[in-house]
């Protein structure tokens, strides 16, 4: 049961980006597997791609295709990753789009392909081929909540993000949508985000805009320390809102859209892991007083480790389990005696110890909440990080014992 | 339930050691959870202690004692870590050594306190004091089996592990017990393992045997990743055995005890891991082609992984996961094209991508056994490194979100 999500927000369409889903049965039937993201000619785009270094064949033909010329369409499936097979991924991840770019008259390098699913396997393109003709009929502004179905795996609720601002007196719109549950934690974007705008962007102003989003956002969240072979996050930008063009990473309409595109990363990042395989609790790791590095090294230490992720799911202020996590962080130093820990506004160890004013009564009704917020503050330095995780429960080794029946 | 451990072996008694193990109900109650470790006058001592920056009060007070005097008993008790506990812990570390030396009339930097068990709450001298007299009332040669079960927390099963080897027409015996089953990758030594010989050596020789013994055992196991805060392991030389004295780390002499006490050591390891909490699967991973540092960073990054440790847990041979824990591993070159993967003597990838002559009737014949040892090649170097480490099951969960109730 995903935390704190209630199903998709209002989702603006994005004029010159038109979405069409279809069933292609590509693994399993009876569900929407094959999404067709179309884009008006003169659409920019921006990418941020796994750093596996086993990275999936529709990664490495998407960020080639990048490379050659702006895209007119994405292709995504889900049921098969295309990761980890070899020559044959590769021809397969190619003539999945020499078969969209034959219906849609375009060249195959103008089409963007990405999959996700079980790592290993061959994909079907005849199936993915028969599946475009219903994808292309679909195609229409509004497909955005269709499309969010159209690339879940294990996760259970769809996820989306809208947001609309004024550049010099013109409405301009930026939506976005994601998915994935497990194998999370991006080191360069998240298992599949597409998020675009109708703002008229400079390409480099475009990819500033996406880095800088995505390294606070979907490069901030964990589920199980498992960073994907086919993380992708994409930022179209048709350039239909008639602004004056943004140039580069600087004034006051960059400062605007890069502030609302990183607010869709953010709550898109944080649906994921609201989404997360087996979540009960959603946790905010804030880590502060140390160099920035520090403080992402000791949060994500806490954020993966299997016990302190075991006592949220247990409801248990076992916050030795996090003491002893901090200790063993990978960073150069540490004052044990300067550190402190807060469950909300519980003050749980101060000064390297348990505070004097702590009672387990206090630390276990905030462990009860569905969302905890963990801070931790190691006493030197004045910089900080969050990161966002879920807990270890049951249904988490349920699900990845029973992925593949 | 433990995999392919079937109670101790015999453990031979090593002359000026003695045991003594008593229930002093300190957290719980009909449980062995003291043991007293005498050893003879002149007995030597060489010890590890965890990494982790949050060690506990009897760690810091042991390593302060070893630099004092040689030791004239350990003091060990179950229920209590005390760590994380501030001030008063040390407090109660000394306090605790005091009571010990007072009756055995010796000083109380003679002694080496060990605790093991919940972080964070304090321990009861006032118990572990009234549970001293049964302690010494026990004391004998012949008390390894009992201790062994003394200082059992999660284990479900007590280790121990004795040799016997011939120096100078002598007969010299090593023997050692151990304990832990959860919070562990040890990062110098796990949590409480005790080794005694009645070799005579030096204190340098001494050291030079374990630290070589723990890097390639102790150092080598991973459960959850999380280093623990009080880890501690002893090599105590009581000098009886009569050989002429090993002086320093040459020589057959040095060279046939230090192979011994590796393999208690490794013996005792592996016996953490085949109990490790919730385990289903013991999984030895045999990590070759590049540095050392490098295969053990793949070795750790493929052990630690949640989706690999349930893909086990389900005897599911999901060599995706692999291929991805191997494709995240932090090591600065990876030639994917060169990487190969055998689940024992099944190839399932070749050239970085599914072996040809792969099957999955192949692979899942291997994944159902108790016992897996997975080679990965990375094709370039020519070191190696192993590590051992366990599934992750729905019980690993379970035991961890009770642990404290």
């Amino acid at each position: 049961m995903a935390v704190g999500l209630t199903g998709l927000p209002l989702l603006h369409p994005v004029p010159g980006i038109r979405l069409g889903t279809a069933q292609a049965h590509i693994r399993k039937p009876d569900r929407r597997d094959l999404v067709v993201i179309a884009c008006a000619p003169g659409t920019r785009a921006a990418a941020v791609f796994t750093k596996n270094r086993f990275c999936a064949a529709p990664v490495v033909v998407a960020r080639e295709h990048l490379g050659q010329s702006a895209p007119r369409a994405l292709l995504i499936n889900t049921g098969f990753a295309n990761a980890g097979t070899g020559e044959p991924g590769l021809v397969d991840a190619r003539a999945s789009c020499t078969a969209l770019a034959r219906v849609l008259k375009c060249q195959p390098h103008e089409i963007l392909p990405f999959s996700t699913g079980v790592i290993g396997e061959r994909l079907s393109v005849d199936r993915l081929t028969a599946g475009l003709p219903a994808c292309l009929a679909a195609l229409n502004e509004s497909g955005w909540g269709e499309a969010a179905q159209g690339i879940m795996t294990t996760d259970t609720v769809p996820k989306g993000a809208s947001r609309r601002l004024t550049l010099d007196g013109k409405t301009v719109t930026v939506t976005g949508i994601a998915k994935g549950a497990g194998m999370i934690r991006p080191d360069m974007a998240t298992l599949l985000a597409f998020v675009a705008t109708d703002a008229v962007v400079s390409a480099g102003a475009l990819q500033a805009c996406l880095n800088a989003a995505v390294n606070m956002s979907f490069n901030r969240i964990t589920v199980d320390g498992d960073t994907s072979t086919n993380d992708a996050c994409l930022l179209l930008a048709t350039g239909k809102a008639g602004n004056s063009e943004i140039r580069d990473a600087n004034g006051d309409s960059y400062a605007a859209l890069a502030r609302a595109v990183a607010e869709i990363c953010t709550e898109l990042a944080q649906a994921i892991v609201r989404d997360a395989e087996g979540i009960t609790k959603f946790i905010t790791l804030e880590v502060r007083g140390a160099s920035e590095s520090d403080c992402l090294a000791v949060a994500y230490t806490i954020a993966h480790s299997p016990l302190v992720k075991t006592a949220f799911f247990a409801s248990d202020p076992n916050w030795g389990r996090i003491l002893a996590a901090v200790g063993r962080a990978p960073i150069a130093h540490l004052d044990v005696g300067k550190v402190s820990i807060h469950l909300e506004d519980v003050c749980v160890v101060r000064n390297g110890g348990v505070a004097a004013d702590y009672t387990e009564t206090a630390g276990r009704e905030v462990m009860r909440r569905p969302e905890i917020r963990v801070r931790v503050d190691l006493g030197a330095g004045s910089a900080s990080a969050t990161v966002w995780t879920s807990d270890l429960s049951h249904d988490y080794v349920r699900i990845n014992a029973e992925y593949r029946t």
